[in-house]
């Protein structure tokens, strides 16, 4: 796996019960998945040499992230690497002018988009949808960063000077965020997880719901139907996230696409008979896909987002501690990397039979451990 | 973790999610915990400098087994190394006649039993509980290593002449074993998992069944109850496994004593919310333990013993292959072992609400893993 952050860490562990030892390509050793891994190869994912070298002996190549540049991806598969999803399927993923290009041709649904290269194109494209609208880097953001909400072109100017490829869409108002996560295998396989309500806060997922409240048995089926249609039409080999907007007149649009273990499906860790990053193995792998099958009517997964400096207690530790005598059937998931205020350090999974008792828990447990006590 | 067995290695597993590494003192770089962790010393466990050297940094150190030689382990302790389970502990785990005397002492249930120095001792134990008896050396047995049945004292003469120290156990008539699986922290704090049936075939155990089907419920709480009166009267930090024979005339009597993970509680990976992984590691870091609930009805475990030679399709990677696709939700447990005829190289586990359905999906599973296609 190229990258070594908390996704590979999480695909290591889950390495070990299918009998095998994930090699991964590191930035450096104090990576939080370079830290519990016994194959660790430190080197740059910019690199072709190092992803060359790192390659080879490995049974098959995978990603932790999109930032491998495609030519290299390319590169690699055309030197004979398994390399799964291929460079093909990864760029929906690497570039959203593509991604919206290829789902506009196959007809999925999304918002109205355009590419955009010039004020004088923004300004039609918001002639036509209305303002504001929202403009996006066609590649690299992430977590709300490369993504712009303007009400006029003068407003865009900064990004438009930039010189970064854009595009734009219309602003749709949305009721919520959904996922729906499927794995598909280089066979052919398919296999989708109950679809999920993803919880945001400044454009950042803080909360998973498994699966969605509320959410229509039909609009539900409608969901994973339309995940699975792009992870075969697009050749997707392993997971593949596809982030929703629910409309507010209701109808379900496509929002991003990620193919590797996504945020999204860490509640499967506990939450459901066959975690993501298992299932992500079976399909590079081109095992059969496991089952689905939740574990539990309700599962929360919150995120632990690092709080401030002056937290207390200022010891993770001691607050790991009282967070689970507190809550002893909360599982934590940290990550191995330091606190540093507003990062992802890791994350905490409550399951049970009630959304409001469950949902609780999670958010008060991840709370408690971000921020501590009340001041 | 001393020893780098497939207990270690699903120790590191759970200590990923806690957001620590474990460091292994491994024999060699192929002990399947060595294959998968980052931070592996080889050494020698009956070396105290190797222990010692190995210790140095760490902030607890625990056991994958019971070979390390006590007084090493009192060493450690005397140098200030926090041991967990302490050596004073250990010690009932490790010599099986200072564990009958211990329980004994404690009012505990057991067969009757003696220490064994000479043939004329046998023929007395002999004559007072009767022939056939149970012969065991004091240290060093496992899977039914280290035990005879003998019918009189002229067939115990080549162990008698061995020098191995002995005891002697009368031979009770069993209807099943059990196994009462426990954990308790430095604090104090002790949690229990449902009592389980353990199959065993050859002296080894093939199956592991939660909760043990069809046990009173008094008879649960009784054997849980001691149990936890054992992991507190001997003192024991981490888990504690308590191996019981249900006689075919109903009584609990304690058959073994294991300090560490331990195969009768593989099952929790998948059937408890929290592992007897998770938990031991929650114990020795003297962390509050974890909620020990079911998630299903039932749980089954078999392992996995490697079959003959000619196992057809010869590799394994096909037969799991075969396996995962014909029962997708049956979690495989692979040690990263060499396939050998009866060695124990994995597991699996299945989940349900029906006993006849989940026994037979992992029996089936493990047998096809083992044994391949009927010849």
């Amino acid at each position: 796996m190229v990258g070594a952050g908390q996704l590979a860490r999480m695909t290591h562990q889950a390495a070990i019960s299918l009998g095998q030892s994930l090699r991964i390509l590191a930035d450096s050793p104090d990576d939080g998945a370079a830290l519990v891994a016994a194959d660790v190869v430190i080197g740059d994912y910019r690199s072709l040499p190092d992803l060359q070298a790192f390659a080879s002996g490995c049974d098959v190549v995978t990603f932790d992230h999109e930032h491998v540049p495609s030519e290299h991806v390319a590169a690699l598969a055309a030197g004979g690497v398994a390399v799964r999803p291929g460079a093909a399927a990864l760029m929906h993923a690497q570039d959203k002018a593509v991604m919206r290009r290829r789902l506009t041709d196959l007809g999925a649904p999304g918002p109205d988009w355009a590419p955009i290269a010039s004020a004088d194109e923004l300004a039609a494209f918001g002639e036509r949808v209305g303002w504001p609208l929202v403009l996006k880097a066609a590649r690299g953001g992430y977590d709300g960063k490369g993504v712009w909400v303007v009400s006029s072109p003068a407003e865009a100017a900064p990004v438009l000077s930039s010189g970064v490829p854009l595009l734009a869409e219309a602003k749709v108002p949305i009721a919520r965020e959904l996922a729906a996560v499927v794995a598909r295998s280089p066979f052919g396989q398919g296999a989708a997880w109950p679809v999920v309500e993803t919880v945001q806060q400044d454009g950042i997922c803080v909360e998973v719901i498994a699966p969605a409240p509320g959410l229509a048995p039909e609009r539900a089926d409608e969901a994973q139907a339309l995940a699975l249609r792009i992870a075969a039409s697009l050749g997707v080999v392993g997971v593949l996230a596809v982030e929703l907007f629910e409309s507010e007149d209701g109808r379900l649009l496509v929002n991003e696409l990620a193919m590797r273990p996504h945020n999204s499906a860490h509640w499967t860790i506990e939450g459901a008979r066959t975690s993501q990053f298992e299932q992500h193995l079976r399909a590079v792998l081109d095992y059969p896909l496991g089952a689905t099958t939740p574990t539990a009517p309700v599962t929360v997964m919150a995120n632990l987002l690092a709080g401030p400096d002056d937290v207390k207690p200022a010891s993770i530790d001691e607050r790991v501690h009282h967070c689970l005598a507190r809550w002893p059937d909360v599982k934590i998931h940290l990550y191995g990397k330091g606190f540093r205020p507003g990062r992802k350090v890791g994350h905490v999974t409550a399951l049970g039979a009630s959304l409001v008792d469950v949902r609780e828990r999670a958010r008060a447990a991840a709370d408690y451990l971000a921020n501590g006590d009340p001041a």
